[in-house]
């Protein structure tokens, strides 16, 4: 996933969040490439809300979703289930998918 | 937080994820050292069950617990609460605290 400079924005909870963490294999592997066509497809698909992510040793991507229904409904577009298997068998030496419900966001001002 | 080589490893779920999305101010300003003392003593906490860090632009941090009574605990704990105000005032250019319930995990090979 590309970085982001900024923090992704959200609607009123509940939402979902999908919290992705990752061990990389050495090597690039076409990893980048993927990685950023991952993103630009994710953000085009129903329920899509936005995307953290940052990698030092561990990767963590958080998607957030509209519902677990756009979740897992990205979890099964082709083009991810491709990436998905490929990541399972050359660029991940490691990986937790947590799918979890967003009950309450504050940001230093109160409620984001 | 220090950088994890590894991935948190929790129970079955549900349990508690509180994702903190940061961006910082420049220049370290004892950021570092708080950073470490912090996951030295959530890790303390009753209901800790683990954390996953990473910087990059932006922040992730994931801290798990076993559920929302005892994240909320930690936010009262008073040395984290002096460090979550020196965060408002100095460390953070912004930042947004999301608190959700983990309904399912899973790795390569099946839950987790």
């Amino acid at each position: 996933m590309s970085t982001t400079a900024s923090i992704a924005s959200t609607p009123e909870p509940p939402y979902t969040a999908v919290i992705f963490t990752s061990l990389r294999t050495p090597g690039d592997q076409g990893y980048a490439r993927m990685s950023a066509r991952m993103e630009q497809l994710a953000r085009r698909q129903p329920g899509f809300l936005g995307i953290d992510s940052a990698r030092e040793g561990a990767g963590i991507t958080v998607s957030y979703w509209s519902d677990d229904d756009a979740a897992a409904a990205w979890k099964q577009v082709h083009e991810h289930v491709v990436a998905q298997r490929r990541g399972r068998d050359v660029w991940y030496a490691d990986y937790v998918v947590r799918v979890a419900t967003v009950t309450r966001a504050y940001g230093p001002d109160g409620a984001r």
